[in-house]
């Protein structure tokens, strides 16, 4: 039983500063967990006791699912991380140190080196497969900006599984139990989300989906179409294109456009100089970017912006990604800052990615790579070429679905899972081989499957508080019920301890304030912000053999006789 | 149910070469843990299953003892741990490291500091006060030698508990408590233990015990006395010393004695050359050291070596000590290797310290601070002074208990607790204070107490194990019952099938060998190698309705009825 007069906790009354999300704001206000560090909190007894639960539901799906449980240090060394390049790949993400001896260390960001080399190390024929292992385990990784509390921290807990199969069908079949468990998992959480189609990102590998749970200050945007289902990742959104156009252009034309460096200056100028009636869209953006140490430039729509996360997902092969910037410009002068031009590429040296949305035959105006001048009928196919398409310009609300044409909503959302078609890239890098019925030696075929179980507690929390406070699911709830005695009496406590006994009796948890010197108000306020979904409380109307019953999560309130609240409380919760 | 033809589990038949203990071997062979680098190991299913299970007794006895649970990153700012200075004296056993933007962190070794800082987060009165909160963590130190598998590693999990109370006499209660605590913990565990007085060592503070599971093979030297049950950590012994002699002696004497640089050599000239008839124990030695960069000089009979970790344990307030070497004679020339004395300790500006067994008033023959003499009658007290006494000799079996006087035993251990009385050390750096019943603000005293979790596992295995493999006892072994099916034929094996699922719906752990392609002769080798308590063999004797039954531990074998084989296992598990 969790007793407040002994329990360490203190609420606090107002919300922190530092804190801009309501599952941070509550998680410290109530009692839950404290911070150490930018991204790194502690957590306090009410905080221990709901991440153990949310742990408790994810071991058990797991272990029903047949996958089974290891686990791995924190503390790594770098040699299994250089072979797959991932060493250098994190950047400063990653955690390095070195030990006494001078060697190098890091604190593992994810353990796809360190699953592979254990399956290596103890399985060598097919007959051994196919094996789901998993762990929960505190992971690192030094964000650039941890915010959001527990959402994005630099020390967090997850769970992450790994399956081995011996080919790409068997990782389907894998893949579909780990889908099966992580719907059963989110599902007893409480959790409402969805199963988004994502990019492979910087993994590699193929088929992955995200269980993205909605929540207005999620991290994640993702897009739905509300007709047919069609749920991706921004960064997987591919742009529904309309036929290319056949109308044979007039030939380029050079005008002078003094002072238009922007898309809007440019479309005023057209308008009001050429008569030419456009909007934006109809102008042709180029937006020079570093790729890798090279010049890119990378042509969407005037009237979108370049999404740089959806380039850089898209961008297959490319480590680093940035935007143009003045030293760039100023060591390039050959780039026409404001009149850039695709016309000219070639002779500039510069690789061209455009947009789907930049169809071969159709046609713009643009820079002319020279200062005030721009051109118009620059047709794409005609004047330029380029060396690939690439998914660039933002997503915007009312896109039409490249599945069925309805216009798709955008929506923001907490990753809370993720699974991946990781195939054979870990294991080719670390040779993880077995021999298959023929005696011939197999490259194992892999998925990865994540759970951010700190971030899961965010994300409950996110999903559920109200004005007052949290409004946990009883299934991870710190107590099934919180008692509050109040007055001064010894009637309501000694009452109330006895009715909290025989709920525990029942296996029913428990939290009881029992604080002689707190006043009802506070104990109200505690518990509408603790957020235990069944409120008892012991009070002035136990002299008529009543007590009052809340509901945390619709404020519902009725009177109990006090024969009947044990039972009604076991109804309750079943 | 474990089954052992799914279970990621490969036993090893040869013991792995990096390992010296018995439970590091074991463990290795049996598929419990696998090394990833110098004292840094993953758990297999095995293992995790067993460590979990040893968490679990432990958090149970904490929770009952009405400790609450409390969680802290190992990622820790430095900051808290300058203001001990204990980012300085941890020397190179801690492992640092800094963020991308260059802020210096540490993985924490303990967390004195933390839980220091998290009550005076929360707290301000007697009134909340007593208090005793815990974590289970996976831990960090940097060892210079880690060896013996997860006896001593560099990373590790452990319990945690600190306790906060307004006196001393507050924290006697808390210190009962623990250590109450700590022996039910230890008892379920079924490991064999003494409680030894321990010095406080680096921590600082007043009264320390160790629980030390006796083990040949362990790090741990202690001190017994069978007869009045005195039990001390090594450098915790104190010297029973017979009274000074009141004799008067002749004076000094310089004696020739070329080449005796050593005891042994000294001893015999004076014998021979002499006719002295003395042995090492009349000859004093001078033990030159460094201690925080200046020389010191520690007495010592002749016949014993000086304990460098007793020295360091009770020469407060030094920092670094270690030997002089060649290096440091070399500088010193005026310090004569193999002929120092304690008489001319001033002029040579050396702090002098002495063995309790140099008493004042008795009387040595020691180095003449000339190569090659000697001087004899030298007196403690007439001769020279000494600056201090500190016990630095080492200890041997047969020393006079300081109790009651009998020869006292010495046994080797594992370290698998510690309570300390840490005072208000911590709590005066970083001024945890509360205010007491008058108003006035006190500093907390605090008390720490730690349980080495995964060495807990090792040390169980190192007391229990027998030369066929590892005998766990059943609270924490994988699973209660090992069932053995064999044969070719289908009978033994849906009979174990079926009688396993009839124990594990008495809630009776099952491990279940059902592989059909291995070798009864393997299968009885990996059941005595993983050590389940029970082991049940369905083979041939199944025609005659019996099944055989055996108790890991003893190696008895008998036949069971099938029928009466479920209530025969759960009987002889009560």
């Amino acid at each position: 039983m969790l007793r407040m007069s002994t329990l360490f906790l203190r609420t606090l009354r107002d919300d922190p500063s530092d804190a801009a999300v309501a599952s941070h704001k509550l998680l410290v206000r109530a009692g839950y967990i404290r911070p150490i560090a930018a991204g790194i909190f502690s957590w306090l007894p009410l905080g221990v006791n709901v991440l153990r639960k949310v742990e408790r539901v994810i071991r058990e799906e797991m272990d029903k699912a047949g996958f089974q449980e290891v686990h791995f240090p924190a503390l790594l060394p770098k040699d299994p991380y250089e072979k797959t390049n991932r060493w250098e790949d994190y950047g400063p993400a990653l955690f390095r140190l070195q030990d006494r001896k001078g060697s190098d260390y890091l604190l593992g960001p994810t353990h796809e080196e360190m699953f592979t080399l254990m399956v290596k190390g103890e399985y060598s024929s097919y007959k051994d497969l196919p094996l789901s292992i998993y762990q929960i385990q505190t992971k690192y990784r030094d964000e650039a900006r941890p915010r959001s509390g527990i959402i994005r921290g630099r020390e967090f807990v997850m769970k992450d599984s790994y399956s081995f199969d011996l080919d790409d069908a068997g990782l389907e079949v894998s893949y579909g139990k780990h889908r099966d468990a992580y719907i059963s998992t989110f599902d007893r959480l409480g959790l409402k989300y969805n199963i988004v189609s994502a990019m492979s990102g910087a993994m590699g590998g193929s088929k992955s989906e995200e269980f993205l749970a909605p929540c207005s200050t999620g991290e994640d945007t993702y897009v739905l179409c509300k007709k047919c289902g069609y749920a991706v990742n921004v960064e997987a959104m591919s742009t529904k294109v309309s036929a290319g156009e056949t109308t044979e252009h007039p030939p380029i034309e050079v005008l002078d456009t003094p002072n238009t460096p922007t898309i809007e200056s440019l479309v005023e100028v057209m308008n009001k100089k050429y008569s030419a009636n456009i909007d934006a869209s109809k102008t042709l953006k180029n937006v020079l970017l570093i790729a890798d140490g090279n010049p890119i430039s990378v042509l969407v729509p005037g009237d979108r912006e370049v999404d740089l996360k959806r380039l850089e997902a898209n961008l297959i092969g490319v480590k680093e990604l940035r935007l143009f910037d003045d030293e760039d410009f100023a060591k390039r002068k050959d780039f026409v800052k404001g009149y850039v031009g695709p016309q000219d590429a070639k002779r500039l040296g510069v690789k061209l990615y455009a947009d789907p949305r930049i169809t071969i035959g159709s046609s713009w105006i643009t820079g002319a790579n020279v200062r005030d001048k721009h051109a118009r009928n620059v047709v794409h196919g005609r004047d330029f070429q380029v060396d690939g398409f690439v998914e660039a310009a933002e997503v915007r609300e009312g896109d039409a679905c490249p599945k069925c044409d309805t216009p798709v909503i955008i929506d923001r959302a907490i990753e809370i899972g993720h699974i991946f078609q990781l195939g054979r890239k870990y294991a080719e890098a670390l040779e993880l081989t077995v021999l298959d019925s023929e005696g011939k030696s197999r490259v194992v075929t892999m998925g990865s499957y994540g759970i951010g179980v700190t971030r899961a507690v965010a994300a409950i929390a996110e999903q559920t508080y109200d004005e007052i406070g949290l409004v946990w699911p009883a299934e991870i709830a710190p107590a099934k019920v919180h008692i509050v005695a109040t007055g001064k009496d010894d009637l309501p406590f000694t009452t109330a301890e006895k009715v909290a006994l025989e709920l525990e009796g029942k296996g029913i948890e428990v939290m009881l304030d029992d604080r002689r010197e707190a006043s009802p108000g506070v104990k109200f306020k505690d518990a509408e912000l603790i957020g235990n979904p069944i409120i008892l409380i012991f009070g002035k109307s136990l002299a008529d053999g009543k007590v009052e019953l809340r509901i945390r999560k619709s404020g519902e309130k009725s009177e109990v006789a006090l024969a009947e609240v044990v039972s009604k409380v076991a109804a309750l919760l079943n």
